[in-house]
């Protein structure tokens, strides 16, 4: 599609969050959102995915250098190196500092439910200005995650699937696609599984290195997800939603809204999201282990009041 | 043991140290020092303890709070709430920024192996000034665990065996008090376990509050290990260290060096250790799951440079 | 007086506020306040005060370690030493960093008008939400002052008249006692004058050591300014206050209002105020120099959106 | 001069490097270096310069948004907005925190005399590592600045002497510009003078936008010195170097060095150098008052420590 592909109205759009709210599915204090989906049963069933014991990280090393997707570099300062005396031994320490955004653009975060509002109101119709105050987040933050998320992760692999290296910026995943691609995995997901999810985002900045992800004519755009996947995961009750970028297409399919995809996870269905992960080594697993499902396991700082947490998921095989 | 404790010699640290040293045994450019001990087998084993699927989080809340024994509070700062529009529509995003110290005083966090010097050398007999520079590390930084730490975790549970809500500030556990009570709770310890340590410091300051944990007459110190407890865990081949408190006990036990439990474990024996953990579901879970061991699962960040990580670790029963 | 001192009801206080507010006097879009009172021709007059050339810092050493009044402390890094090589050169530079709280407890500082709202308003009757939005100041931001704080100062040294080291915590200045002490000083205060307001509170740290500056019984309190002192400095045309402490009595004489003097000069009055001054250098110079009155120069950054900002103002003799 | 203008040995610039140096001069603990050359009676002359009392500012807006000549932007961050009870009464604060590099690259700032090092000694001829330490500096560092810098500043404003907007990227202005320029606007300088240098960079950011400062191919460099200028510098014992830019001329005419002009001033002259300041506001008003003189006050943060401090310096007519 082209930098003016917008072909949803924000009516549409509105007609989506509604059919996929889960507002009050889990009461009205409701913490986990589709977490809920994921039953100690299937922490079990994820841990018996694990047989060769490989692991694969699924985050981005952590960029201390300013580009044009990265413009929130984390800083990361070493407070005292190996040349400070600490008491008369031979013993030092090296210590150092890290400043970092949650959601910085290019770095591996996961998103609390608190993260995004629409029309005033965040996941479970809570009033946004109550929820997140200007000294923190009183509800929704990210701390609710602090026993982690685990659960049975399934990547579909969009690149391979369509035979390219990876998807174009601008370029939206439907949900035909999705389901398509799907079949010719041979895979099948089940309530409270994770759906990673890869455009090839990556992969496309290692090679051709950063790109201002912004919508035309100031930047190219990503590769993401159509607002009509959302439905499909909805009836899914997939409970996890794990992509390279960070699911959105840019330009943006919906009229006069730059980034439809989040508000209808975060705010309407209350779906743990994560942004900006990698599948590098990933793929290759799969590939080598002939599987697409595996064990993830994902664990937010427990920082309370928080908006977002950087973070390291890891899949097991 | 009193504030002037100190039975051990520089000496007897130093003959201690030589013991348990494994520099060269996994080669000169190791990265991972005693989670070499962890195969891929160790894996599988570890998840094939997940029989119930709860999990809980050994981490403590991160402090945003200025306190005795926390010094170096993190910083959470709101950086957009939800008064900001962000385009024409109805969407808008909450932000935040997080500042923290790796090795934060109370903050539940891992330690990289370029951490710690001991004669200007770090594990592996490296020059700690080139391995820790002003800017960052340019080796054994907290990257090379970017596969996360996974595991059997094993807990020993002091105060349990002794009968006491708490080990006391200054108190040092030794060899022979971990054997006695490894043996009343019917635990045996194998070739790249995770032991994991209660005092019971973050339930005394849960119930009598913090505390300045430095030595007296300044501060009160606090519960640790005995040196004479390293020979005990390198001889089983432990692969990781998660403690309560750091490990140390305070006043030392050898006299002169503040903090010996660190270098000889960092520095010695490369070992993956972890500081500021709390383990009050930990307790629960294992009393109600009628076990000791459970699959651990720590996930550094992914932070090339890093001197340590805040983190999270979990427990899987 | 005593821990229970409240000795003015809100009532007063809101009879003060309105007595001595500016609101509208400089128009609806004034940014200066009580600058507004300082003209050029004050401005070259301050200059001509010059006459010996002397100058003295009124700042205290910006403070990198924590303490019971200084819960925020600044954060001081060093991001790169003089290890690490730029180009193929000789050349090195050693760069650091620095975060720190505008308003932090005992780091000398600026408030800008946004920083303080009484019932919702700021300063000229604007929406406190508006003004102050949770990504910066819209308005009446530090940055008003971009031209910097220049003009006449004239010392109030209190315990130089009480004959005392220092006022006690709890200890509040009265408008008789500003009179007679401004007698015994043989000074006058004219338009556009800066108050320069010594309680003795830094000497006391000095010699004392820190202590907690909340209200009893957590804390011991402050010495500052009675409420009834502010109509005298509005009758005056008082345009700076520049006080060691901050210019509040703690615990306050205002029933229910921990700290009212901030909101009469900010909220009602428009006052450019500083906080956290220190006057050590300035006592001994007035003296030697044998004069009260100096030019004052003090330079706020130039940062938009700012609460405050940290600053070091000078007194030029 | 083209990007491969370097015209100037090493040999070349170490032999002005030595012509210069100014070791020892003010004997070997010495904190001030050039200032030094500023006597009370100078700051008396330069406060008798005031005859309008009209103020401008030298310092651009700190700047929140990351660029191509700002990749370290400053970060401000709204702690607590007037959405947060503080106490039961009406009065509410909105709090800031500012976190930025010392030497960010479009931020004006002053330079501490351990921010640069030749062969590995500072001004002095102070071991470099032993000056600045990991966790601060112990020893020439910003905090020495503390009663401020005050004195005669001189502007010579090249663009206006060549008639032209801006100097274009790359030139290097030599000591018989400098001296042209004097003579052109009938200006002479005179010992503990500060040199205010103008190439109209800061006017080309504001009418064609940011650009990337650093040498070509890469970038497109910037205006400044002519090495050949430093011993002029020297000959006139000028106290303190105020420039647009930073004084660079990049590409550098030096072969192998990227920025030979700070470690000359720095290093070897001991120089109070200040960086990136912008002069808008200033030219207007030499023009409307008739004069390039004017007394010039700078004030550092008082940070002990800092290897630099931004700055808001003015002039004042």
């Amino acid at each position: 599609m082209s930098a003016t592909q917008a072909s949803v109205s924000v009516a549409e759009f509105e007609s989506i969050f509604e059919s996929v709210k889960n507002w009050g599915r889990w009461g009205p204090d409701d913490k986990l959102g589709t977490l809920n989906y994921v039953t100690p049963d299937m922490v079990r069933a994820a841990a018996a995915l694990v047989r060769s014991g490989r692991r694969v990280s699924m985050a981005i090393p952590i960029n201390r250098v300013s580009g044009p997707d990265n413009p929130n570099q984390a800083t990361l300062l070493v407070v005292q190196g190996h040349d400070v005396p600490v008491d008369g031994s031979k013993v030092r320490f090296g210590l150092d500092w890290l400043g970092m955004a949650a959601h910085g653009d290019c770095h591996t975060h996961v998103d609390a439910l608190c993260h995004i509002s629409y029309g005033g109101l965040t996941y479970n119709g809570r009033r946004a200005g109550d929820v997140l105050m200007s000294n923190g987040a009183t509800a929704q933050d990210i701390a609710v995650y602090a026993e982690g998320v685990v659960g049975r992760g399934v990547l579909l692999d969009l690149p391979k699937y369509r035979g390219v290296r990876w998807l174009e910026p601008g370029e939206a995943v439907t949900r035909a696609e999705l389901e398509a691609c799907a079949d010719a995995q041979g895979v099948e997901f089940r309530e409270g599984d994770f759906l990673v999810f890869r455009t090839g985002h990556h992969r496309r900045r290692l090679e051709l290195g950063p790109w201002d992800n912004s919508p035309p004519p100031v930047g190219e755009g990503k590769a993401g997800l159509h607002v009509d996947a959302i439905p499909w995961m909805h009836e899914r009750r997939i409970a996890a939603f794990l992509p390279d970028g960070d699911g959105e297409a840019v330009p943006s399919v919906v009229e006069g809204i730059t980034y439809p995809i989040h508000p209808l996870q975060v705010v309407a269905m209350g779906m743990l999201v994560s942004d900006s992960l990698q599948f590098e080594e990933l793929v290759l697993a799969c590939e080598e282990e002939g599987r697409y499902e595996f064990m993830v396991v994902g664990l937010p700082l427990r920082l309370p009041g928080g908006t977002g947490s950087p973070w390291n998921p890891i899949a097991i095989f």
